[in-house]
């Protein structure tokens, strides 16, 4: 990548600006996403005001995702027919104006969903959001040639989020202990979250989710990634504070962010 | 409609009543519902002592919609499968006279599930339950040239309730702030509830469940669906008094169904 | 079975060790569940310390499998596509010594999946995890000629559950209040759990879940399914201290499970 990368942080009032348009909004979000999160996906999706509806059949997609304000694509528990139905929800909402949102779970390993990761680029999802093995299989398998790291740090997979980004035109967040958000021109960090994050099944989904909703209130992606993952992470953080273990965290995470607000954000942002 | 049209309140008495008999007989509650709330409507229904079962495939749905005690058939998450399966066992269950009851999600807008729904109210569904939108689309759909009105306000679909018991025999719960209640001869109005149910996944599908095991052991329909609803609605009110946002709601809500009981009820709709 | 049968309990330290093995190694358990359940089944898997990923399409399943440290198979929300995936998923199992579970959900009254559970027998399934009508069935149509009985209880199911393991040469762990488990030499039975495992969906199908995690850190199928099963019912046992119905218990398992330590194993094991 030969654009000028600048590093920077989150600004909690850009994060708290998009997610008080997604509460006032309430964008509908088109959910194409695997059936072990779907409930929490939709409980996170409603918590911050949004309004999920998951339609994931090859009758459907594409009339609902021309429809929708925005649309998530998550390859978790994939068949051939989710497979067709999201070829074409992602081709209307290419065409309607729809922002799409690709979360590539497992890809790398897998070789259906990694042909078909490869093909949906085609359709520009205006963010990816994966972890960074993830990330960096998905550009290899877009012909940037890397392999699958799986144990990789989200700052190793920033070159193949640029490749990914040139590709696109949109932006990628890689998702870790510090999330990194990669657009043209731009790497932000967000420093914010909390290790019971991984202890539930389902967070990383989610952020795909918010990401998506944020998309549908706010044109650049990358603010649009940002106020996802920050609004996520300083949840989580507050959750952390209210909870025993990772089941009574996952509830409190939902409760975070229903009553996340501006002090909140600017409070866990500015001291990380 | 020519009926005469009772309008009235709702007994705790005969809720009461009928979901002690939900207890007793623990019903064996075949449910065709959506991936995001399966879970959840499992665990309303066990918490009020009824028996789910999820049977969705073409090859099992009519034999064991004939040996249930009730059929719920929920439209969220369709699919040309889950279509098939639905047209056996809703077949199944008239022909058994296991009663059935349609949630017809997101009728209206997609064609696919819209003239789905058409064609099973043939099978005479002994309660349908939507949202006021949902209920206005299905009677346009079966002839009645309604229109979709997503802001309708429960009380405007009553003539289009009315439509559709014309067409069934059985009745139709409206959800929303005040739930009305529709056979060919009464309006009932449920004033309980809480916003938060509007705030969590599933709630209005569980009603549909809720609403099916209480078909199971009370013949009246209209009996069956304010039972239900009022059920519903008043451990609804508890939970909001023991929760601190809509994860923590959700969680509540299947705590206190477990222990509703008729003191709670007489208190909870007799001030309302 | 002319084998002896030696009676027996289960020791806190061999459990204990087992699961501390799954927590260093975080077995990767190939999940094929039902939909209901399938979000439980991840965080209970999490909470262990095991990682879970469901893939259940026929174009994916075999290659999962055979990477996979363990599989399980569960036939709850059965489809003919999940039933093809399943095939291939245990045929590479067995192909690769990835070791399987077989969790026969509903086998008996419902003729498809009861054919496709006497199938799947002859790829030998290390341990076997039902209810006492589920094993009775199952045994059944592998040619016991049993019938179902589905008020049995566990010590009723052990003669079938002894001739499955004549033809899989594994463990079966039939389920209920005590639950016995079941090789060709030995019978153990573990008297720790709680009522409300029962008021809450897929507690049972989240025991074939860790009964996999276990058969990949621990090679003989009896001290897994032993393990499995004491650490969920011991953990259920303290859930069930810290909440006030199913709601809450649920949410409080998965943070027992996360929490349960060598002590809790020991007092809790030794005093029933």
């Amino acid at each position: 990548m030969s654009a000028p990368v600048v590093e920077g942080r989150v600004s909690p009032e850009a994060v708290g600006a998009v997610l008080a348009r997604v509460r006032e909004q309430a964008p509908l979000v088109h959910c194409m996403t695997n059936v072990v999160v779907a409930g929490f996906t939709a409980n996170v999706l409603l918590a911050v005001g949004a309004s999920p509806a998951m339609v994931e059949n090859d009758e459907e997609s594409a009339e609902f995702a021309a429809m929708a304000d925005a649309l998530l694509v998550n390859l978790g528990t994939l068949s051939a027919e989710r497979a067709r139905a999201m070829r074409l929800a992602t081709a209307a909402a290419r065409a309607a104006g729809t922002p799409w949102v690709l979360d590539p779970v497992a890809v790398g390993p897998l070789a259906f969903r990694t042909t078909l990761a490869a093909e949906l680029l085609a359709q520009r999802p205006r963010v990816i959001r994966g972890n960074p093995s993830e990330v960096l299989s998905l550009a290899g398998a877009a012909g940037g040639g890397r392999g699958v790291d799986s144990t990789a740090e989200p700052a190793r997979a920033v070159p193949a989020a640029q490749d990914l980004v040139a590709r696109t035109g949109g932006a990628v967040a890689v998702s870790g202990a510090v999330d990194h958000l990669v657009d043209a021109t731009r790497v932000l960090q967000v420093h914010t979250g909390h290790p019971l994050m991984t202890a539930v099944t389902g967070v990383g989904c989610a952020l795909g989710a918010l990401v998506a909703a944020c998309c549908a209130v706010e044109d650049d992606p990358l603010t649009a990634a940002a106020a996802a993952t920050a609004g996520l992470t300083v949840a989580a953080e507050v959750a952390a504070g209210n909870s025993s273990g990772p089941g009574s965290f996952a509830v409190a995470l939902v409760d975070s962010l229903y009553h996340l607000d501006d002090d909140t954000l600017a409070r866990h942002l500015e001291r990380r």
